[in-house]
């Protein structure tokens, strides 16, 4: 649990894990869908706050990373909410260009998990059209 | 990044963290609004998938626990999504009673941080009225 001041005050106090990281949940501002689930180190949620645009820490490519750097599709931050312990960040955010996630899609969570089942589960598309040419996006060559 | 399989199949295989650990974000299924964000391990997601209702692992108290055990603020899940990774959930659900946050707040995420500003960051409250008295929720004596 954390401490009083950490809950009910208004001194921002992020609480970076052992990693050095804060998870980020982004939702459009709009649609109120999640986008995705990313990572910020201390400098990434500084740049995000100085410019108002999202930047994260991608822990497989070990960096700092402006989202939309290669794809264009950058994230205008219209709010930025901390929770109750402060370890987790909310971006409500202006998606620009077609979607924020990798794989050309609107949003990273285009798949269901069926409910009130037991057994092993078989995930259902939702929503999982792709929006954009994720290998033209990125750079990947064929 | 995740294999081809993990991103485009349709076999659910959440990925958990070291910590056996794997996020849940969780949104109001009517507002968009983000409640909380908790984590579940193998249990808590096994018993969300077969009740539909919400399900966590406490890293505090290192224990399994149903959402609303003790205040009677449980979550049904509407729908359960993972994300293209799969080493994320998003739960949207219909809160019952008055909130999800054990402050006695509707969300967990109260207090805004101020954009485009450098310095020390002052947060501001927002949608912060308390909806329930926590202490009598949780069973806290005085």
């Amino acid at each position: 649990m954390a401490d009083q001041s950490t809950e009910e005050g208004l001194a921002f106090a992020p609480q970076f894990g052992a990693d050095g990281l804060i998870t980020a949940v982004v939702t459009d501002a709009k649609s109120g869908d999640v986008l995705m689930v990313a990572h910020m180190n201390k400098d990434a949620l500084a740049k995000t706050i100085e410019s108002g645009e999202a930047w994260y820490y991608s822990r497989s490519r070990k960096q700092l990373w402006k989202k939309g750097e290669s794809s264009g599709h950058v994230q205008r931050v219209i709010e930025l909410r901390v929770d109750c312990d402060q370890d987790a960040l909310w971006l409500k955010v202006e998606q620009h260009g077609a979607g924020a996630c990798h794989t050309g899609r609107r949003s990273c969570f285009y798949r269901a998990v069926p409910l009130r089942k037991s057994g092993v589960a078989k995930l259902e598309f939702r929503d999982a059209g792709k929006r954009f040419d994720a290998d033209k996006a990125y750079g990947k060559k064929a």
